[in-house]
């Protein structure tokens, strides 16, 4: 495939080098009691993160996992050209305050739960194009931040459905540059927006997994791959029920990707002792498990090509009142390892 | 200048052909009636734009500013290989729901009303970087979606300070590529978020200006030139507060920039008799100026280079409930005139 996007593709194949440098996971206590709790490289047992407010939390754990994610390479705020960020929040507010004072040129980004694809694709992008050394790209949510902006006061103590989904307490920030590492980032699908017309904002599971189907599908096509060539092919935030879904309309499209199907959100919560219902959803579910759990997999070798591909419900307090539909969006990146004698990521 | 961004730069100078290849403002009577009605594309006299709701009504301008602008190019939209959108309101939902049926492969963006300059910023770098023939860039905002959103119910008829804007209802649309036109994009300098503290989101314009001092006083190290090398400097929404204090804060810094200075806010609305206070405001403010007014401008060769400079406050609801300051950013871009015979933009 040639690099450039031409009429009936959505995939770019990056011609120059792409690594991952570093990169750093932040979440707050009941990810860290989640089975994937021994991955993250902070858990921070006070929701509050010593703030005052939810979104003032939410605005400090981005920050902290940005900054890590410069430490650990070596570097500071002034080393980086880029940074690409985005929540959940109105306004993506918990970026604008999370990463204000870290003076990087900025571009802020909304992509719902698959803003983490959308901040990679883009980092990716400009470090092929030439355009920086070190871009940094970040995204957030905070369980009870989320709740307050789109659902049900916390003291309502409402009752859940089971189709719905736990919001991560969690940041993912992620270094991109063309220094040699043992993560290569090959390429990307763009997302289209998928609406099916669903209207259960409840049951976002559903409402993302067209999307899913959509971009995977056009990766597949666009790339020339079966799904059994990547070792991993892992989605954002879908759960159990989209994850159904999702391999129901794969199938239905002639791709059999049950056996290497993986989901950041069933991935994060134990279901059946964490009351997390159809499973961890959020920006920040997707980073915090790409950066804490699937990475180090590629890196040390153990999986060799993984599409990772965060999905997104497009949908506001307001589109849910006027009755509108929730539409879905997802973002392929494709993930690679690299062989050989390398600094370790 | 080099193509890549080193430290202490902020800026990209473009090494292969970026071009606007046509674009398209749709806006309401109001902003018909002011001093530029007679350079927009449409003007639609019911502000509801034939919907239900102030958000779908958004969402059919945006739409209606996006299919015109690729009509003119006489495309479609599966021509078209990525789309960078973004609004006002909360979860970018305007974009979510007026561009759904484009199918345009998608990037979500939230700059507050200096969306359409980091729009514009992504499209060109994309095309330089040679990821797309055809990039589409847009963004939208409404006075009543935004008043809805930010302020007080309109039924409320609240008295508005002097110091407040008049959110735009309109949209511009820009495609661009690399086929020569006679409007080049031939830079930018990407925006950092710069917080001076204010807190009175009824003052937008003193909360952006300092956002705006620093993007231009960058752009102008970063490329070395002088404030008069570029026939106009023109910033998206500071208004008439904001324009004396960001011509303040630049001859603080040394530059004189009051003579070529314009502000689309300011061009937007006739301050005597339309009752808009410090000036116009929102996304679609500066998008629309710059498609309606500002491009044929350069396209005829009036102005042979313009440094436009949309400006974003940085604020939602919950940020101001919680007494947070109104952080400000803004995004610069280099167009220039193309001279030769090439077709007419």
């Amino acid at each position: 495939m040639n690099k450039q996007m031409t009429c009936g593709t959505s995939s770019i194949s990056f011609q120059n080098p792409v690594f991952v440098q570093s990169c750093a996971s932040v979440v707050s206590r009941k990810e860290g009691e989640g089975p994937l709790g021994a991955y993250f490289d902070t858990i921070c047992e006070d929701p509050m993160f010593g703030t005052d407010t939810w979104e003032a939390a939410e605005s400090t754990l981005q920050k902290q996992a940005a900054l890590l994610a410069i430490k650990k390479n070596g570097l500071t705020c002034s080393d980086i050209q880029l940074l690409f960020a985005g929540d959940l929040l109105a306004q993506t507010s918990a970026s604008s305050f999370g990463t204000a004072d870290l003076k990087i040129p900025f571009y802020g980004l909304f992509g719902a739960c698959s803003t983490m694809g959308e901040s990679l694709s883009l980092g990716s992008m400009c470090i092929d194009g030439g355009y920086g050394k070190y871009i940094l790209c970040a995204t957030s949510s905070h369980f009870a931040s989320a709740e307050k902006e789109f659902r049900f006061p916390l003291s309502y103590a409402n009752q859940r459905p089971l189709s719905a989904h736990w919001t991560v307490t969690g940041s993912g920030a992620f270094l991109v540059g063309e220094k040699e590492s043992h993560v290569r980032i090959s390429g990307l699908t763009v997302g289209k927006i998928v609406d099916y017309g669903l209207k259960d904002s409840q049951n976002m599971g559903a409402c993302m997994a067209p999307a899913a189907c959509s971009t995977i599908v056009q990766n597949l096509k666009d790339f020339g791959r079966k799904p059994e060539e990547y070792d991993q092919i892992i989605t954002g935030d879908l759960g159990y029920i989209g994850q159904q879904i999702l391999l129901d309309l794969l199938e239905k499209e002639g791709y059999q990707a049950g056996k290497n199907h993986k989901d950041c959100g069933i991935l994060m919560y134990d279901q059946k002792t964490q009351d997390t219902h159809a499973g961890g959803s959020g920006c920040g579910c997707s980073a915090s498990v790409l950066a804490g759990y699937i990475l180090p997999k590629l890196a040390c070798g153990d999986w060799k090509r993984v599409l990772f591909v965060p999905t997104g419900a497009l949908m506001s307090k307001v589109s849910f009142y006027e009755g509108n539909s929730v539409p879905g969006i997802a973002q392929g990146v494709v993930l690679e390892w690299e062989e050989g004698e390398v600094e370790q990521t």
